[in-house]
């Protein structure tokens, strides 16, 4: 029984939940209060759960799993399902989540979190520093899905289920509307929808909705 | 024969470098016009080296491979070294290759980049952001080195290879005196320097030094 830890603002812990649906694997949420608490933040949960800080946090096999990318990986090598036909993209799949964590995902979920959820107003230049970066790394992938129907093949790999983990929140909360200003990418988040387990993430995982701050 | 497309301000292209040099491989360096002419940003050469828009790329075995963390897993997986002892610790290194890509690097290759080498005079929000964010990796890198000599297991891997990669650098380039700061990252440095093959950025890969603008 695999045990994550998360919470649904969350869009890395939503990508390990969506991978554990996709695969049909029986799981329990363990509810890490970050947005009320700071939980995962504080020395005591850094000890035990996470050095690095972090949700999500799978425990498997005896094991304890961190990084979004590392646990989708694991969980893909394991059930040998979503990591890509051969070898060689495999290598393609690690590629494009290594972009992901470096430019797609992590510009943009640092935006929407500043604009939802920051406990201060965000500076006017760090967030147009931001949107810069964003339109930079959302280019080059709306590009590429312009001549491919997932990431990488043509079928689904953890490299979609990685990308597409901020792309399901609703538009207010980063007051980036992705699915207008990149078609190609909204047209993969159809297709990546389909996926057997998809749901939305504030059904994945526990962690009451709120309202965007500003 | 390996062919590295790179140049010697980036950091990412000298951790394929020293990955090349420390598994005793012969290599050619393709530069990247970067500095001077923005080659790698221009469409012609996206669509024909790297949609991604980013040096380094590696030309090995008929494939061009893109992302350093592809890059050095490739590297490691085909010579078999570096990779970790088993496949706990694989998971751990691509763990620490992906903190690294998102946290790690990532905000002090920015940092550095823009104090030394941007056009324009950076906006001061924006460095203290990025140095807020640098400020909280590193720590959580140095705890983890106070009680490992590597990042993973009691050898070297592709983590530290990767970790490294913009810290052998001149202080004056981030401003940030990295050693002083971080006592169990500097004393990590010595070992890593330590693995045969190591050289300094500026003597691995073709592009000359250019003196800090600020």
């Amino acid at each position: 029984m695999y045990r994550l830890h998360g919470f649904s603002q969350s869009g890395n812990s939503f990508k390990a939940a969506f991978m554990l649906r996709a695969l049909g694997e029986p799981w329990e949420a363990v509810f890490v209060d970050y947005m009320a608490g700071g939980q995962n933040r504080q020395p005591g949960w850094r000890e035990t759960v996470n050095e690095m800080g972090e949700a999500p946090v799978l425990e498997a096999a005896g094991k304890r799993l961190s990084q979004s990318g590392a646990i989708l990986t694991w969980l893909a090598d394991r059930h040998g399902r979503y990591r890509g036909r051969d070898e060689d993209e495999r290598y393609e799949v690690l590629r494009w989540m290594l972009f992901d964590n470096h430019k797609f995902t992590s510009y943009f979920a640092t935006y929407r979190f500043m604009k939802a959820f920051g406990a201060a107003e965000p500076d006017p230049a760090v967030m147009a520093f931001l949107k810069n970066r964003i339109d930079s790394a959302f280019g080059i992938v709306d590009k590429h899905l312009a001549r491919s129907d997932f990431m990488v093949g043509d079928a689904p790999t953890i490299a979609d289920i990685s990308m597409c983990g901020y792309l399901y929140y609703p538009v207010e909360e980063s007051g980036i509307d992705v699915r207008t200003a990149y078609p190609n990418i909204a047209a993969w988040l159809q297709r990546v929808q389909a996926i057997p387990g998809w749901a939305d993430p504030y059904t994945c995982l526990p962690g009451e909705r709120i309202a965007p701050l500003r």
